[in-house]
């Protein structure tokens, strides 16, 4: 089945203006039965513009799909326009001017890491080259499934006329975790604090890093033991998602989804001058090499994203940005056969246009 | 463990309004995980006003309810001013004003119909006098565990100090599905049907009433055959939970969640002169037992809902309307020593003020 088109649950009116169509894949996992009800509720868009959803699981999901879809049917949200499966990118990316990429290869038992690495750089290859021949050239990218960094280097790569910095990878959820641990230590609101940067990898790698951040004003260290910022909370917001595995016996689906609409939202509307942290191509900034998927500290307006330049980089957090600098570009080598090199050369291009 | 309070997560300026009392049971179910995070991101009572979520869960649950609150505080939703655990209901439902009682018994390997309805009449006899005793008088509660006319039943007589009106059951599920099918067989927009009815009993015995829809001006009747309206459409409607499971290999939980929350949203905001299907005690219209968890059309204004009265009854409907009246009323009585005299007494005196 490459495509079956829905019975729709449109609102007439609404067809002023264009359904945009927004892709999701991996549509019958976890994170997607989180997401989809939310977009479709009016929250990634708004509730006045109409949404085409472009749901895509592999052959094997497709019965499943068909029961989110029956769900989706059944609440009747009026800004979805119609909602159209696939078991394949090349139909399912078509046109498309937001792609959720959540679908992955998880870890099998006795897999070892290259094979991971390489078993999901041969999807996101192929659905990077999907992007490239049928997406919008305006599509913005968002990869949830892991390993989301390089994964998402994999399908920029495969894209070669789309600009490589509408590919990004999702760091929010890690964000919205070390907000929420710092509030929590502070008893504070989230609302209070500001300039909070997860960098690099979604990984146990990943530096969530409070240097520059203040409550109320006050510097954040300032306010907490350093012991317990570099022992117990940078360990803490990476072991996150381990510790929702064990007390839930699944993994973060919910707040997954939640952070991927905040990512989304902010790049499309903006992020009201706030820091928040996003996985995109690296220009060069603090270091780290050119092209690299690292999440860095952005702010959002216009719909586009900059990466801040004016984060304090001290030897400790020097420390934490090469770890995980290294574990991306070891992961980037090893899957280095699958990465074409004209992409490589247009990536440089198109970040760097003046070179 | 009595209760857990969590740090929290609420904008300071939102203190202007008072936090609203939100609980619901089984919330470390799957419904649940699917509704809480749409209650928290505002779309229960818009974003501006504060709710202090009070999640309940019978002990075992406790450890899996931790990683829900652990996702919610990741979210940072702004409208949540703090979460707290409860493994009672009696802390559970301190001032509540709205209440979510979505946790309920499954049926067992073996178990008899008559076991189920005794079981999960113990449960919500407790939690319909937990509610009497620690709840606000003007309490909302919307019964979505099965069987859920009958829990809400049990509830309400276990309540006496508690107008008996206030005990609602869901059947939005069923109201929602049956307005999708229409819409899809007559591809035409849910937003263009009004007047279709879900009466009685949430479960196979429930009457998906079109006799009464328009569609776009036309009586639904008009466009579709009868032996289509009879033969297809009714059990399909009333079998759609299952077509869900089948494709999924899980219960309709999204949608579920999706229903309640209409189900309270147009309870306290008002269906805008909608007809909707709700349980509700029976007034005695349409010649139902006076006091049956019964789902009617209704219509809702200012806080309140009203039967609608004016539905033709034929031939047929009556013969609809009293299979399931039937199945409510061998309910009540296969669980009548678990129901209160003196609430029923009760029940009478506030449905009828004059009699």
């Amino acid at each position: 089945m490459a495509e079956k088109s829905l019975k729709l649950v449109y609102v007439g009116d609404l067809f002023v203006k264009k359904p945009i169509q927004v892709a999701v894949t991996g549509a019958a996992g976890a994170i997607s039965y989180s997401l989809l009800f939310r977009i479709a509720s009016g929250q990634l868009l708004g509730e006045e513009q109409p949404i085409s959803l472009r749901l895509i699981e592999v052959p094997a999901a497709m019965k499943s799909l068909a029961g989110v879809v029956m769900e989706l049917i059944d609440c009747s949200f009026p800004c979805i326009s119609n909602v159209n499966v696939y078991d394949n990118p090349e139909d399912g990316f078509r046109d498309v001017e937001i792609a959720f990429l959540i679908g992955a290869r998880p870890r099998g038992k006795g897999m070892e890491r290259s094979d991971l690495l390489k078993a999901n750089a041969a999807i996101f290859s192929i659905q990077g080259a999907a992007l490239n021949q049928y997406a919008s050239r305006t599509v913005k990218v968002l990869v949830v499934g892991n390993p989301a960094n390089t994964n998402a280097l994999i399908a920029a790569r495969n894209a070669p006329d789309i600009d490589p910095r509408l590919f990004t990878s999702m760091s929010r959820l890690d964000h919205n975790r070390a907000m929420g641990m710092l509030a929590e230590k502070l008893s504070r609101p989230v609302s209070d604090i500001e300039g909070v940067c997860v960098w690099g990898n979604h990984s146990l790698t990943q530096f969530p890093d409070i240097s520059m951040a203040k409550v109320a004003g006050d510097h954040a260290l300032d306010l907490v033991n350093p012991d317990w910022y570099k022992e117990i909370f940078i360990p803490q917001v990476a072991k996150r998602g381990g510790a929702i595995i064990d007390a839930r016996g699944a993994s973060s689906a919910a707040s997954a989804a939640h952070a991927a609409l905040e990512h989304m939202r902010d790049w499309i509307f903006g992020s009201k001058k706030k820091i928040t942290s996003m996985g995109v191509p690296s220009d060069g900034s603090y270091g780290i090499p050119t092209g690299l998927i690292f999440s860095f500290p952005v702010v959002c307006s216009g719909g586009d994203y900059s990466i801040v330049k004016n984060f304090q980089v001290d030897l400790f957090s020097r420390d934490m940005l090469n770890i995980t600098c290294g574990e991306l570009t070891s992961e980037r080598d090893a899957i280095a056969e699958l990465l074409p090199e004209r992409t490589f050369e247009n990536l440089r291009k198109v970040v760097h246009p003046k070179n």
